[in-house]
């Protein structure tokens, strides 16, 4: 019996889709380092490693129910990652129509109608193409698929976790993949790239970045975009999206404040929690990189979900290869020996 | 570090919701034994003893949309389980939208309208009149709460976990119910109980079981509706249900059957798997119960949801209140140190 709150330190699956040594600073995708994966395959080359490239076959278009009710979204406003759940449940080929659902959502949210798939794009280009109608540069395609690629697998995450939990019942795949958009909308797993970008601009100048870092590490705020709970080195997805975001930028005053921003970050985080080792995490590099794409903050999960839907299904696939009931146990603390002498009308309250 | 692949054996939370002691064949639901609480409490009783008795006020109605997606699920012929996850996905208040969703859909596939909730009426009953349209008696009313206090809760089971998981990103609560949902949906979990009561059917009359459960046993085929996971003497549901099962069916010789198969089967498991201790579980009773409810198998695993997403919402609410991300690790058995050469005409071709 072995007790972990947060499953912290429990090995629930063994796989073969991705290793991430935190300690190491190292992720491997498939046999190849990130570094090595991520700058170099298209996004379909990655997607074929995980081995499910015959999906990449699957439809690109919705069925008329998912417009209807993203269109019901937009009018409420709802975050994207909603939206994208919502229409992702309605079935569908998870792979092929998120790009759509997400792009369509968006222009539905801005008033304007949605631009049908393109058969003749690959999958990033594609994408690109739907959310302003515009053939994108081959430069923005390659900086998307280096995003794509860079986070398409990540060991046994939460979003992950939570589509081979719901595979392991023997469920369907949409099921789990509706189950893992859930968890990755949630702001500890992939639901906050955004305020560390939104830090570097309210920097708005290297000169001024210790001020402002040294008031906010003072008054106790986590630094977004810094530390990761597997990491303890700098996380190697960093530094691909850090390169990735360098040759879009080129020449952008903005890639300069982000490292200066980071390297200030990194050395006042050394002051203030000596021997913590926080490093840049994934985030940071995720948002100046899409940003740089010309994705606004509200993107970027469901552009991540673009990504790691991938390697969900890759999960769920090898979940099912070997399945077992994914059933932990519970610690029970509460009372015990309650007599019920309660009649309807004077039921106890408790709570 | 501990290691565990369906992670039997790992304790993943403290809950003060529900005891499930499997070896003493136990159930505790917030102090009360299962045989104290379930045949006595309204179904709003107990959702009241599981601390979220205000969530009794919700609405019941549906959103326009989700009738429309009800509808579209409905020319497919879509599982409604799938449906009833499609439409949770929309938003709205789980615990009471829930019944009428299942209903509706319901009605949908049968080509008749939805009847729209009745405020007039208690959780159970506006669920069965919804069903059929006719107020139900209160003997019918009182068997099915009872059935839904039964499995109103049962420890860290897959779909809970499921919900905690996502809860423990910081996601919604819509988001973790919709999960649990597609958890609940398989077959190792709530998605099978159908085909215990098939075999019941099957065998027809008492003095055919034996001969019946041999050729079965024998041909090394499971039998529906014995052996738990968790429990190594009697699911104390079985007792509850079956308790429940034949006040409704006093005099009906299908209750007597299923007795009989009971009995039948429990011997024959002892003596060809001794020391196993398989033993009647929930499944039995409950589709002898909903059975006697006049509701059909496909029925009772949305049924069971309309129950279960009450113990979701509670594991929800505890989980948020002393969060802690749920995130375990894997360990990686694929390649290392692959170099990429591939051009985009020649990527290898993994699986």
């Amino acid at each position: 019996m072995c007790m972990s709150q947060g499953l912290e330190g429990v090995v629930a699956a063994e796989t073969a889709i991705s290793m991430v040594d935190g300690e190491r600073g190292e992720l491997i995708i498939r046999g190849y380092a990130v570094e090595e994966l991520a700058p170099n395959a298209t996004f379909e080359e990655t997607v074929r490693i995980l081995g499910i490239g015959d999906l990449l076959d699957g439809e690109r278009e919705l069925q008329p129910i998912a417009y209807e009710v993203l269109r019901a979204a937009a009018q409420r406003k709802d975050d994207p990652m909603d939206a994208l759940r919502a229409a992702a449940g309605l079935g569908g080929a998870p792979l092929t129509t998120f790009p759509t659902i997400v792009a369509a959502y968006w222009r539905l949210l801005h008033q304007q109608e949605p631009i049908a798939p393109s058969g003749d794009l690959s999958h990033a280009a594609n994408y690109l193409y739907m959310l302003d109608g515009d053939v994108p540069s081959p430069e923005r395609v390659r900086g998307l698929e280096t995003y794509l690629n860079t986070v398409v697998d990540h060991g046994l995450n939460a979003s992950t976790f939570t589509a081979r939990v719901i595979t392991s019942t023997g469920s369907d795949l949409v099921s789990a993949i509706v189950g893992a958009v859930g968890a990755l909308k949630g702001p500890l797993h992939g639901g906050a790239p955004g305020p560390a970008l939104d830090m570097v601009f309210e920097i708005g100048e290297p000169s001024r970045a210790e001020a402002f870092l040294r008031r906010k590490i003072e008054s106790g705020e986590r630094l977004m975009g810094f530390g990761h709970r597997v990491y303890k080195v700098r996380d190697p997805r960093a530094d691909v999206l850090a390169a990735a975001a360098e040759r879009l930028l080129a020449g952008n005053p903005l890639y300069d404040l982000a490292k200066s921003v980071e390297h200030t970050a990194i050395c006042l985080l050394e002051e203030y929690k000596p021997g913590r080792r926080l490093q840049t995490n994934v985030e940071f590099y995720t948002a100046l990189l899409l940003h740089g794409l010309g994705l606004e903050t509200a993107l970027f999960t469901p552009t991540f979900a673009i990504s790691r839907v991938a390697g969900w299904i890759a999960h769920c696939v090898e979940q099912k290869a070997a399945n077992r009931l994914i059933r932990p146990q519970s610690v029970y603390v509460g009372p015990r020996g309650l007599r019920w002498t309660a009649t309807r009308e004077t039921a106890p309250r408790i709570l």
